[in-house]
């Protein structure tokens, strides 16, 4: 028996995760909501997807010859799991729908912390999620920020985290939103947001995060300074990074290659969907140990990072897979995650 | 008998002219070269693709774990044709070793029209290059100006053309080139170059162009401005567009998309390799009809548009295609082009 997922939302995460829960041999994508009927909508039909919107809102999608399969509750109501991928703060709003019709929930980082029994990342606590009825994936920023500090807490032992984001001003497809011109300190005010989110899933460090956001459309990058709890090697950081799926380490000399725009500029050549990079991706000459310190730059594809955490969440809320190592390399084979070059 | 296709240069066109003659069953990929050891020479290796590089820098290559298949003047003296690929005026230099080995060669519109015999546009003069020996495929601003003013003189009758491109600043891959934040004039006295490039192919018509360039990496953006030689209806225009292979009209008020990034967004979401738009996007709302003068705005993807005319291009040298539209049907449906949503 599959598991039967709907995806409320198709915009940037929802239409990956959508695509994502095709791949799967133990889920089935039962159809996708949209509220506008917009080119994303054009896309779900020309996909064969089916597509579910607001109630009385039919006619909208109908006249621009875009086959409508239901009302979104309709959608809800026939579903095992459905992933929230709705705008921030949305999520929250939709929690009694998913209530009233008994169905497990997936939510998105930007809601709060609260709307979910447990907020969620791969690599850290998967077994917390284990049987539970709403889970919380943590944003872009929080998953890269946790992929790192869960691996050499779990390799080595983590004691401090100070991480520095430079955070993309906006998607590739946001035709309106900025900074085009500016360094937007994200917030001006210390600490940023992301620290206390990493604190959701990955307890008792003492962390400080700070953002800001600039001009480009190509991935977050993370100053990552930590303090271990023993001192380490070179090596054994590499060791640690190495032996751990989802975090890629990108040799800039050997590869020519120093910035975003270049990596994703690989993830096309190798045929990436949408040029989706869903690793971590570790600036392997930039790591620097000395003695309980480490330092290195690391970037997030925003888009893509967190698509592989929300198929393993449905996996651990429905318990077809009792492990994370399962339920990852289940989700990675599928998805490509970790090939390259 | 396949045509032995090797492409020199291996950059931004040349690495998607290779992946096209891959796809074409009259051809074989028999190698690319490439100078430098960076990320495309791996994504090369990761392809299977045999790499040619310099006589003497094998060792830079090896060094780095790619396999090296001999010297570019060994590809070059393998190979039926040759798709000049490299930076605008290596071309010309290269062509000595072309006549030395006897191979037909297609430079890129980087380098002067004398390089070759016939500059070419597959929608306006495939029959002047049948059997030559060098022709050149226009730049990707001609060839979208080209593809419209070719389409409206054929179907209509063009007396006058005044198109002002909006240049994109750079590739998306270029992490050095701006501009980052100037409108520069491109250049500042009238007219720029690519009107007289237009009229090596499509002689007699009454031609201005002026150019600036912006900070993005998505998409040249043309208003055309043009007279035709009688009173047409904006059905005739329609019509002539709807009719033409590799001109696509993009309905914003349908898809509710008016940006280069949203319709980059679509071939990302459709799954089109690398994104590329090999068509020129005609945006059918700008499309203004007056008596004898038509304007509207137009969108070039700079990085694709130029390889369908390269795959013609070969096939009219070796005259394995007697007609530019037995080519076109060919190189179209091969690389999946003109089908969108």
């Amino acid at each position: 028996m599959k598991v039967k997922v709907a995806v409320n939302g198709y915009g940037t995460i929802g239409k990956r995760v959508a695509d994502a829960v095709l791949k799967q041999d133990d889920m089935e994508l039962i159809g996708v909501a949209k509220t506008r009927p917009n080119y994303e909508a054009f896309v779900a039909v020309q996909k064969r997807i089916p597509l579910y919107v607001p109630s009385g809102k039919e006619k909208d999608f109908e006249e621009k010859g875009l086959r409508v399969s239901g009302t979104i509750e309709e959608l809800i109501s026939r579903a095992d799991v459905v992933v929230d991928a709705t705008p921030s703060g949305v999520g929250a709003a939709n929690k009694e729908l998913y209530v009233k019709h008994g169905v497990k929930a997936i939510f998105q980082g930007g809601e709060k912390p609260n709307v979910a029994e447990v907020s969620f990342s791969s690599l850290c606590n998967y077994d917390e999620a284990l049987g539970k009825s709403y889970v919380r994936v943590v944003s872009c920023n929080t998953t890269g920020i946790l992929r790192a500090l869960c691996t050499l807490n779990r390799y080595i032992g983590l004691e401090k985290a100070r991480v520095f984001i430079v955070r993309r001003g906006a998607d590739p497809k946001e035709r309106d939103k900025g900074p085009i011109n500016s360094v937007v300190l994200d917030p001006p005010k210390l600490p940023s947001h992301h620290g206390k989110d990493v604190l959701t899933v990955l307890r008792g460090i003492d962390i400080l995060t700070a953002a800001v956001a600039v001009p480009t459309t190509l991935m977050h990058t993370h100053f990552v300074h930590l303090k271990l709890k023993h001192n380490a090697s070179r090596e054994d950081v590499l060791s640690a990074f190495s032996q751990t799926r989802r975090i890629m380490m990108v040799d800039s000399s050997i590869l020519d290659a120093k910035s975003t725009s270049e990596i994703i500029e690989v993830a096309r050549d190798l045929g990436r969907p949408r040029y989706d990079i869903p690793e971590l991706i570790v600036w392997l000459d930039s790591i620097t140990v000395n003695g309980d310190e480490v330092s290195f730059i690391q970037s997030v594809h925003q888009e893509a990072i967190v698509v592989p955490e929300n198929i393993d969440a449905i996996r651990a809320v429905t318990s077809i897979e009792s492990t994370a190592e399962a339920s990852i390399r289940k989700t990675d084979e599928s998805l490509g995650i970790g090939r390259w070059i």
